[in-house]
C-alpha cells in the first residue's frame, strides 16, 4: 500500500500541472481533437502542449512539432495517435524526461497477436525509461476538481464522492450526465484499458487515499493481479467503502467482457467469495454500482436493519414494503410512546402501523419534519425510509385556486418547496446516527427531491433500488465490523 | 364472460355521458373539489351535476340541493362525502334511478367493525336498487380517451395502451407522469377500493374487452374471487397479455397489505401458481410491472430467445450481454453472410463478435440504420437490443466546431436526430417480426430516445430492465402457446 496520495503513479496523471497531448488537431472530427476539445470545455487550468508536426497552434494553443520542442518537461503526456507511431511516440517522451502517459490509442492486445506485440514494445519503452502509463486502449481519467476531463464527451454536472476505476472507458465518459442526474459526481475515474503498466490495483490504491473519494467503484470484466487486489482492497474496506460491478455473472457477459479488452474473466463464484473476503459490495447492475455508492457516500451507519416507511399513499407504502422484506430489512411495530406522538398529527382513519400511511393530507409541512422527526426517534427503528410525491403538483393548484397571478405560481411554490426540503434536510442533523433515504416515482429532477439529492439526501425512482441500497450499506458494515485478519488466501490469479 | 364491453358494469362508469357529482365544493382544500377539478382540467366533455346543499354553483357548473332535482338521470354518480352520509346518499341516487357509481369516501370495512357494518349497507342499497358501484375507500377511474380523470391528480401525457386494475389508488393517479415519462399512456385505469360490489375479476373482463387497452396490468394486494379471477384470465391471456404484482412476496409487504385494503393475502407461492396456470406475467416491482407492459404492447412475438446486442462502447455492450444471460437470453454468433456485410461498414478495430462493438465512431448515421439492418436479417437471431448514447451531444459539439451560428444549433441537431429517429423507426416496417427494444443511460427524454419511445419503440434507462422485458415477452408467449385446456383448478379461495 501507499503511505500518501502522492506516491501513487497516478497522481500526476490525475492531477498533471502540465499536459503534451498528441493526437489532436484542428479537425474537430478526430479523436484526439474531440479529447482535447473536453479538456478545454471544462475549464482545466494546467499548461497544454500540443505536438502536432504540422500545425501552428492547436485548438488555440501554441503547437509544437516535437516533444523534444516543448519548453519544460510536462508532468502527462497524452497520446491519441495512430498505432503504428505510439511506441515511438512513448519512447521520445521518455526522451524528453516525462515520466507519465495515459495511451489511448487501441490495436494492441485487444486486437489479437500481431497488437499483443507491439503492446510488449510500449512496455518495454515504459521499462527504459520508468514511464508509468495508463492504457493502452483506454479513454484516460476524469478529475473534476481539477476540471481535467480529456475524455470524448464533455463532463456534466459539478465534482462529487464517487471514485471509478474502470475496464470499460465508456463508464468514466458516459456516465457525467448520469450520476448528476442520480444526486452524484466523480472524485476521479479512470479508465484502465489494457492494464499494460497501470492495473486496477494502482487505481484502488489511489483513491483509497484520495481524500474527495468517499466511495471507490469498480468496473470489472477479469483481475489479473488476484493476491495484490485483495490484499489492497482489504486494507481499504475498513475505512472506505468499494463497489463492484463484475461482468462475468452469466455465460454472455464473460464472453462478451472477454472480447472487449482480452482479459481473462473467471467464475462468478469466485468473484462472489474474493468481493466478500475483501468486504468488497458486489453489484449486479450498473444502477445497482451507483444506487449503492449514493448510499454509501451519504449514509450514516445504520444501527440494524429496522426501517420505517413513511407514505401518504396505501400502495407505495405495501410495494416499499415488499421490496423491504425482499431486501433482508425488517418493518417493526411501533413502540407505545411513538403512536400516542403520532396521534393528534394524523388523521383519524390513519393506522398507526408501519408503514405509516399519513393517508391524503393537503397540509404537508407536518410530513416533511413533524411526523418524521417522530418516526426518527423510534428507539425501535433504526432507519426511515418516505415516499415523495412532488408537493409541486398540489401547490400549483392551490395557489391558482388561491387566485395568486399565473406568473407568481412558480415563485410562491419554490419557496413553499424549498421551506419544506430546508424542514426535511433539518432532520439529518437532528438524527445524525439514522440513515433517511427517499422514493419517488416521479421524476428526480423535480425541484424538491431535486434539492434534497443535492444535499446528500439518497432519493431513488424505486422503493426497490432504495431498499437495495440501505442493504448494501447494512451489508458494508456488517463485513467491516466482522472482517476478520485471516490469511490473506490466493483464489484469484 | 362478457360478449361486449358495454354489457360491463364498469362500462358505464368508466365512459359516462353525464355524473353527479357529490362532495365537491368552491373551497378547493377538499378531496372532492380536487377531484372535479382534475375532471375539469383534463376536459371532459360530458355533463356534470354537482350536488350541493347550499351552493348555487360549484367550480363553474350549476349546483343542485338534491340528486332529485337533476334535470336527467345521469350515467353515473362519483360521492366523495364524509362516511356517515354516503349510505343516503347512495339510496338518494338509486331513488333517482342512477345505477352506477363510484364511493370514494373512506372509513368502510378498512376501518374496522363499525365500517365493515356501514358497508353492509352500502351493499344492500346497491341489491335494492340494482346498483353497480365501485369502491368504497378508491380514487375512481381515468380514461384518457374520454378525457375524463376525476381522481385527485391531474392527467399528464397522451392516452396509452395500459389498462390498469389496482387494489392501490395512488397508482392509478400517481402514474400518469411515470407512464409518460416511460413511453406510455393509461388506456383506462380503475381503483377498485374496498371492491364491495365491483371487483377485480370486473375490472378484467373490462380491460379484456376494451380495445384501447393492450396489456393489462393488475396490482393486487389479495384477490378474493379466486376461481372467476383464474378463470376470466384464462381467456383473456390467449389475446391479450395480463402482468400482475402482488404485494405479498414478502412478510412485510404482505402485512403492510393487509392494513391497507383489509383484503386477505395468500401465501407468495400460491399466487406464483396461479400467475402461471393463469398465463399471467409476474412483476416483482411496480417498475417491472410497467417495463412489462411497455414490450408486451409494443413488441412482436419473438421467434426465440436469441438476442443480438448493438453497441459502440464495450462495457455498455457487456452489461448487456450480462443481463441478457441473467434473463434467460443467448446470444448466438453471427452467420458468415452477417460477418460479410457488415465488414465494409465497421472500423477494422471493432470485432464480429455479438455484442457488436462498433467503437467510436463520428459517422453515426449507418449505425441508426444500415447496420441494424443487417443485424436484423441475421437468421440465426430473434431480437435486437441497441444501445443508445444520445447522438446530440456529439452533433452540438460538432456542430458549433463546423462553425453553425449558436442560435441554429439547436435547430440543425433536431433535424438530424429527426433523420436518425426516421432512419431507425423504418426498421421495425421492414422487419415486423423481429422485436427492437434500446436501452441508455440518458434520460428518456432526450430527443431521438423519447421520438422513439413515442413511436412505440421500448428503450429502458438500464440494460437489465431491457433484458427483463424481452424476457417477460417471451414467456408471454410460451405460456400462451403451451396453455393446456385444463380443467380448472381452485387453489385460491
Amino acid at each position: 500500500m501507499i503511505c500518501s496520495i502522492e506516491e501513487s503513479p497516478l497522481y500526476p496523471i490525475i492531477n498533471p500541472k502540465s499536459i503534451a497531448f498528441f493526437g489532436a488537431s484542428n479537425t474537430f472530427l478526430r479523436m484526439g481533437s474531440m479529447m482535447l476539445s473536453s479538456v478545454q470545455a471544462l475549464g482545466y487550468g494546467g499548461t497544454i502542449y500540443p505536438v502536432h508536426q504540422k500545425e501552428e497552434s492547436v485548438r488555440g494553443h501554441k503547437a509544437y512539432a516535437s516533444v523534444m520542442d516543448l519548453p519544460e518537461v510536462p508532468d502527462l503526456a497524452i497520446i491519441v495517435l495512430p498505432t503504428a507511431v505510439v511506441c515511438k511516440t512513448l519512447e521520445d517522451c521518455g526522451k524528453k524526461g516525462i515520466r507519465h502517459a495515459i495511451v489511448v490509442s487501441g490495436g494492441f492486445r485487444e486486437a489479437g497477436p500481431e497488437g499483443a506485440e507491439a503492446q510488449k514494445g510500449l512496455e518495454a519503452v515504459a521499462l527504459k525509461y520508468g514511464i508509468r502509463f495508463l492504457g493502452p486502449n483506454c479513454l484516460g481519467v476524469a478529475n473534476p476538481y481539477l476540471r481535467l476531463n480529456p475524455t470524448t464527451i464533455t463532463s456534466e454536472g459539478p465534482p462529487g464522492f464517487v471514485g471509478l476505476a474502470s475496464q470499460s472507458g465508456s463508464f468514466i465518459t458516459q456516465m457525467f450526465d448520469y450520476l448528476h442526474r442520480h444526486g452524484m459526481g466523480f472524485s476521479a475515474a479512470v479508465s484502465v484499458g489494457n492494464e499494460a503498466n497501470i492495473d486496477i490495483v494502482d487505481c484502488l490504491e489511489y483513491l483509497g487515499a484520495c481524500t474527495h473519494t468517499k466511495v471507490i467503484t469498480l468496473y470489472i470484466e477479469g483481475i489479473t493481479r488476484g493476491r495484490k487486489f485483495i490484499e489492497t482492497a482489504k486494507a481499504i474496506t475498513p475505512h472506505k467503502p468499494i463497489v463492484a460491478l463484475y461482468v462475468g455473472g452469466s455465460e454472455a457477459g464473460r464472453h462478451a467482457g472477454r472480447s472487449h479488452t482480452g482479459s481473462m474473466s473467471g467464475p462468478n463464484e469466485i468473484y462472489d467469495g474474493v468481493f466478500r473476503q475483501c468486504g468488497i459490495i458486489r453489484a449486479q447492475t450498473l444502477a445497482e454500482l451507483f444506487d449503492y455508492a449514493l448510499a454509501l457516500g451519504t449514509l450514516p451507519k445504520p444501527g440494524g436493519n429496522r426501517v420505517i416507511i413513511q407514505t401518504h399513499s396505501g400502495g407505495p407504502g405495501a410495494t416499499a414494503a415488499d421490496a423491504c422484506g425482499r431486501a433482508g430489512l425488517a418493518l417493526p411495530p411501533f413502540s407505545a410512546e411513538t403512536v400516542e406522538k403520532l396521534r393528534p398529527m394524523i388523521p383519524k382513519t390513519a393506522s398507526t402501523a408501519n408503514p405509516l400511511d399519513l393517508t391524503y393530507s393537503l397540509n404537508s409541512a407536518q410530513n416533511f419534519f413533524d411526523i418524521p422527526d417522530v418516526l426518527l426517534q423510534e428507539k425501535n427503528a433504526d432507519m426511515l425510509l418516505a415516499y415523495f410525491l412532488s408537493p409541486g403538483i398540489f401547490m400549483d393548484r392551490i395557489l391558482k385556486e388561491m387566485g395568486v397571478p399565473a406568473e407568481s405560481i412558480q415563485a410562491e411554490r419554490d419557496k413553499m418547496i424549498m421551506e419544506h426540503a430546508d424542514a426535511f434536510f433539518s432532520l439529518t442533523k437532528r438524527h445524525p446516527d439514522k440513515p433517511i433515504v427517499g422514493f419517488t416515482y416521479r421524476s428526480l429532477q423535480e425541484k424538491m427531491v431535486r434539492n434534497l439529492l443535492d444535499r446528500g439526501i439518497p432519493i431513488y425512482q424505486d422503493p426497490e433500488r432504495a431498499a437495495r441500497a440501505m442493504a448494501a450499506v447494512l451489508q458494508y458494515y456488517r463485513l467491516r465490523d466482522g472482517i476478520e485478519k485471516s490469511e490473506i488466501t490466493n483464489n484469484l490469479k
